[in-house]
């Protein structure tokens, strides 16, 4: 079993962009830069995770990305399913029905029981992913990771982040 | 995320094995017929498993697989390690300090917080697999499965197992 890199990337790059003031973004070389990553890799993982909705995108020379919601409300699974795929990761081809002694379609209605217990202990997964936040991610990083990381991803982030101007919707209308 | 095919091939087999009368053997022939799977391909995995000690393989004309302990002593745990490999899903590839920024490598002794969440989620899904015993899985399958294809499974492993014969150094010696 194997998640794909991108699951670390899309994780660090979450983290990283909740660190960033306001409705700013930051864009996709300046985190492809930080990781050591090649943009046009990283810039995959970025689309699956605005088309996830984790994500925002904005288009323009000031554009980049930001979260598309609060931290406290993107959690690890919405991450890595957004990344890897809704699908489980057992994936029942039947073989009990492949084999030469197969029976009647009309034996197989229940479903097999081995794969029930394998998807049953893929939620157990699932549950421990959902129950970590991306803002658990960031203060866990910001109260116990050594703190020359942290202020050197502060500054990171103040040196690359975005501002973003209002809309004229946006505005506030007196 | 994806588990190979394998997985499935390798819980089937184990849980037909289960049904062997003693210390009999199922040839691997046999079962790649019953799951309509080629030889080559569930031999590989019939492999893993017997170097994992799940299996024994005994060789000669009456050979084949055997569980190597009692279905209660084996977990769905075993056999996906057995078959996938007993490392992380999740690897960390220390992106952190990969990139331009890097500090020294002193700031990067305690593990990345994102790395230890993403295998805490693994040791529960480990955790949900090593609680389910292939006596469970082969109980379940005699009570909560169609009676057919109980019936015609117990009828295949009646037709193929290959009772063995009692080594010198087994036999009781009065
Ligand atoms: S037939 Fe797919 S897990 Fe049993
Ligand atoms: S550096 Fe690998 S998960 Fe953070």
């Amino acid at each position: 079993m194997k998640l794909g890199d991108g699951v670390e990337a899309a994780i660090h790059c979450a983290a990283m962009l909740a660190g960033v003031d306001g409705d700013g973004t930051l864009p996709a070389n300046a985190m492809a830069e930080a990781f050591g990553l090649s943009p046009s890799y990283l810039l995959k993982h970025l689309k699956a995770l605005t088309a996830a909705k984790v994500l925002e995108s904005l288009p323009g020379p000031s554009g980049g990305y930001r979260l598309a919601k609060p931290a406290e409300q993107i959690t690890l699974l919405d991450i890595v399913l957004a990344v890897e795929g809704r699908e489980p990761a057992f994936r029942c081809g039947e073989i009990r029905q492949k084999g030469k002694y197969a029976l009647d379609p009309s034996a197989y209605v229940k479903p097999c029981g081995i794969n029930v217990a394998m998807l049953k202990a893929e939620r157990a997964y699932r549950a421990a992913l959902a129950g970590t936040k991306l803002s658990d991610i960031v203060s866990d990083f910001s109260e116990n990771t050594d703190q020359r990381i942290v202020a050197a991803s502060c500054a990171f982030v103040a040196l690359n982040q975005r501002p973003q101007k209002r809309t004229i919707n946006e505005r506030k209308i007196p």
